[in-house]
């Protein structure tokens, strides 16, 4: 379903080329200061336009509050974002309406639905994380009041990869250079990396580090909703995501067990601490107030502005090129997402380990 | 919370060292012939003691039907499996009563709970799995009627890895020897570094790839609930895993979309294929009726039969080791868990993809 | 939470002050047709300002359809419905901003959340009714495909009953007069009544009886969902609702077994009947084929025209009076919110019984 | 499905004639006191056999704890209760297994399933009921770490009623008496009509009403998961069961606003009271603190020991009589699970509630 999360729960709607999309936020705890302010500013890191770097598209992508606040405070009830599209009816899309364009959604929709809205990919067009995005702002006011804080980066766009773990770099850096990569020297590399391709009509795909620190320990919950299982749902939900990893990841799997290990110590402030952290602030699918680290596998971009073979709707080959203007690698623009959905994660997993202790009572 | 699955869905239930283990699963069609012995035969390839390169630990694992078959048949209603653990009242475990293990799930199930089983891991324990283990076994009988198959097998240990990739091996091989790798140079290899680890009381990690073949095209959810990040979060799940990769994974992320995408024919029997199936089978999020791919990385077993430095719950540094027979892999036995979990996961989409068009009436 | 539904699915958002409300509808099967004047006419059924028996308030309760269709038919996707609120600013509400109004969900709303969104009862409004009755004409599309039909009208007003059951009514006349009474005769006398009420500056309750015909056997779900459950609940969670029963209901506690049980038998066209239906189209929670039929009871509004006594927000005594147009009767315009509310519990389960049977292969 | 709930939650399994009946509850805090004796209690009074107004069938009920419980506390993994079934062999069903039974299950069990397990009701049997008493005695721990207490109690019998309100009632009376009706007076005369329909070969229905007492204001989730709407659910969901009311009821419906609504005022020790009660304690589908009162109508019991006509599942007309030890009444034995059904509903909404305001942290 359109639903995802459990107690801090997300309904998303609407398509690419319809009149616009939303979602209904249903669980938000009353009493959190939202401003559209702070929803506009996530948007704003997601829109199409920012750099030459990404489609040069225009779109406002203004967010319209329908319901949930009150006098600037959430009240408990559900909260309706809105954003409306833009020129929706100005394309013309007549090109692939009978067209099945390669590794798109539009063959598998039409065999599961019988039928699409081939304008611009319709529901499965990645306009549709907008909405994502903006519920994920809502969530992180929940999360500052924990102190706890969502910062993902571009860690490679394509060979190109940035040298040092996380722990070694300044995330103040992120957005200051617009391919989103807070080691400026990679940065710079990438970007032109992702010109090349551009120029190319290509396209280039990456991966995305994210961090989350500042997390109490106990969120997750066994044992089919470990915390980075959830993650990693949510991240796989993202429009071309092939892999996610946490912690040691795929590389641990070279080491063993004496040097995977964590061991556990208690620092000078009395708090209980691991040496290393392979497994990457989860254990047993429970956070240990460590660090949370993980990387996200994202293809590259399907629509590319050159001559395809493929087959139309009714299995005849035809030749298909890309047209308007697309993202040569939607990485940049893939940061705000993956903030969004694991900020969602840690919001869900907040409000659901509050009811682990009979204790905690009401 | 314990449940897995929206309308093909199991809860399972038990601890390592209570009175027994078990799952009910809800929402299985009626008229689906389900007998112990197929059960059985699921459990047989997940219960210790299989070889020398698992723990020498004897447990029959055998399964009770407890409801929800009647004269050799589903009947729709729930169905429940359990299997008395054995021994259980055999072993000391004073000596990690207080002690946090590394890399285990003692410190964060304490600081979630305020309280744990200490027996064995007690419900984190990776004897839980056999539970999934015997419901994947009653959803294969839904899937082998619409002629899905699901095959996973050990593609890497350590840094020991199968050359060569799935659609170049002989499947049913998988069980022709005891690492369960179908490559059997390759697998003389692993057993050879599984000894060798064993031998120093060490543990390794490594990879099971997972392979379904005869998927009909429409299967998976958009947009959350895609397929293959159902299957991720399945595998996620799973004790120990670390990372989770389909189709061209992490290594698409280096190809060019001009390398990447897979071009759509039509076959000599008017079937819709692609020639190359990076895709993994999925597009969109939805099957598209080539083969699903994926891998799962595992890490070393975190019981390590080596002296370790580690506090108590009193935060007080510790010496532990690990005692009793444990497995030096778990990679073997993990064939049958990424199995279930697969089976389990496709089961639930076929279920889900009966509602999606109104002309497909009751 | 505010969704309904397992399979077709609504998720309501919006409060009576805000900018709209709305529904999201999601599970909807691709291929139905559904036009926003269907909508409409179900949404004018509900809207204040039709006769003289209900508020005068003026709304157009115009629905806008944002997502989910496109030629003409539902896609798949969610449907997404949106009706703007009109002159929400325009009333002052400052004389309730801190009263406790009898009972209403102000000081509930407060105890639950901490604040409350004070204008119009906010979130508590029955306005939140029209999202349910707009996704309700969604639903029927697909129970019109089944040939089923909702039809329900109101059985009594105060004392004043209609004296025969549904089966002696002509179900055509419904709308024929403004109470929504099918039995002409006990309208007029209804009328009278609510009339009469409102000179008087007070409120008057009554019943809703619910005819659903057409219903196909095997719908419900086993044990909880039963699908009388299901109805009960969704009318229970209409404002204003203090009781629900179905077949023979209370009164069916003062027969005996032999009185109350329904034979069955087949009749001439060889389908099975039952010769009485006590048991109001379900049996053992799961449809028959027999008509259903159910009654709702709703209490007096509690909005009065009159000084009442309660206290405020700090716990002081003070006096209160209703202003402005309210229904002094919400009968006649719960009929189309009890038809709703059924439509959907149905849609709902036929789409829930698609998957009973292993025979019934995707 | 067979789970209810949504944070404290149960999932039942097992037919009245297979080996054993019961349920897993998951969502249980860890640190509850949970004994079999507290269990035991309460399946005690709901088993057959206690009093010559029941069944004279003899079943020990015995639970056995098969998880979840570790040195006396629940953990905060799923409790797994288990029931075995007692001489579940030695009944002869031949004659029943092609028949419908009147009112009974048997036809719309093959509608639904295409089959169905026959032996005493199978699935459909009241015999389920069991476990959820079970869980109910699990949910009561929570509440009564709350101050919550249930207590119902049968107040008709056939025609047959107690003649004042639940409080002017001694609810310490309930289990005085085998009916379960703390007027002793009523009782009496309740007993001697069961006993005289169970002479005359048939079944007497009644209502059983619910008090709970000691609820804090603030339970219960707009707009479609209100209190009262869940206790319906939950009531309407056990076998026999017609109509369901709370407070004012259907009565409610025939008084106007200006007598219904229930004026607050603060009390001398400050709290905020209602001086009339037919909100039952429930206000916009929240608690608000007054006592919560419902009646459960049942029907009377669909096996009776006469011949009745019927058909069996060739649409044949036969005539059939119950055979074997049945009830002629269950009210008295209803009154346990209804106390399970409220136990269960509450102990969910106290747990849902914790999440309602941010300001109530972690």
């Amino acid at each position: 379903m359109n639903t995802f999360g459990t107690l801090f729960r997300i309904t998303t709607f609407g398509e690419s080329h319809g009149p616009g999309i939303g979602v209904v936020i249903d669980g938000c705890p009353a009493g959190l200061a939202v401003v559209e302010a702070d929803i506009q500013a996530a948007l704003d890191r997601r829109r199409p336009g920012q750099s030459d770097l990404t489609t040069p598209r225009k779109e406002a992508d203004r967010v319209e509050i329908q319901s949930g606040i009150f006098q600037g405070q959430t009240t408990g009830t559900p909260i309706s974002l809105y954003i409306r599209n833009q020129d929706q009816a100005s394309h013309d899309y007549s090109h692939i309406e009978h067209a099945y364009r390669p590794s798109h959604a539009d063959y598998t929709y039409d065999q599961k639905y019988g039928r699409r809205d081939y304008r611009g990919g319709g529901r499965s067009s990645a306009r549709e994380t907008a909405a994502r995005v903006a519920a994920g702002a809502v969530a992180q006011q929940l999360l500052t009041q924990h102190g706890i804080r969502v910062q993902s980066y571009v860690s490679q766009v394509g060979a190109v990869a940035v040298p040092v773990g996380y722990e070694q770099l300044d995330l103040g850096l992120i957005d200051s250079n617009p391919v989103r990569c807070p080691h400026p020297e990679t940065a710079d590399r990438m970007a032109a990396l992702i010109r090349q391709t551009r120029d190319r009509h290509d396209t280039v795909g990456g991966l995305v580090t994210g961090v989350v620190t500042g997390v109490p320990s106990g969120l997750g919950e066994p044992v089919f909703d470990k915390l980075h299982a959830e993650l990693g749902r949510a991240m796989l939900g993202i429009n071309a995501v092939k892999g996610f990893e946490y912690g040691s990841g795929f590389a641990g799997t070279l080491l063993f067990g004496s040097e995977h290990n964590d061991q556990f110590y208690t620092n000078d402030t009395g708090q209980v601490r691991t040496r290393t952290n392979h497994s990457g602030g989860i254990q047993g699918g429970i956070s240990n107030g460590q660090d949370i680290y993980f990387r996200v596998a994202f293809k590259p971009v399907a629509t590319i502005l050159q001559p395809q073979a493929t087959i139309n709707d009714q299995g005849e080959e035809i030749t298909l090129a890309g047209r308007g203007r697309h993202d040569p690698c939607v990485l940049p623009r893939a940061v705000p997402i993956v903030d969004a959905m694991a900020q969602l994660v840690l919001a869900d997993m907040l409000l659901r380990a509050r009811t682990n202790r009979a204790e905690w009572a009401g």
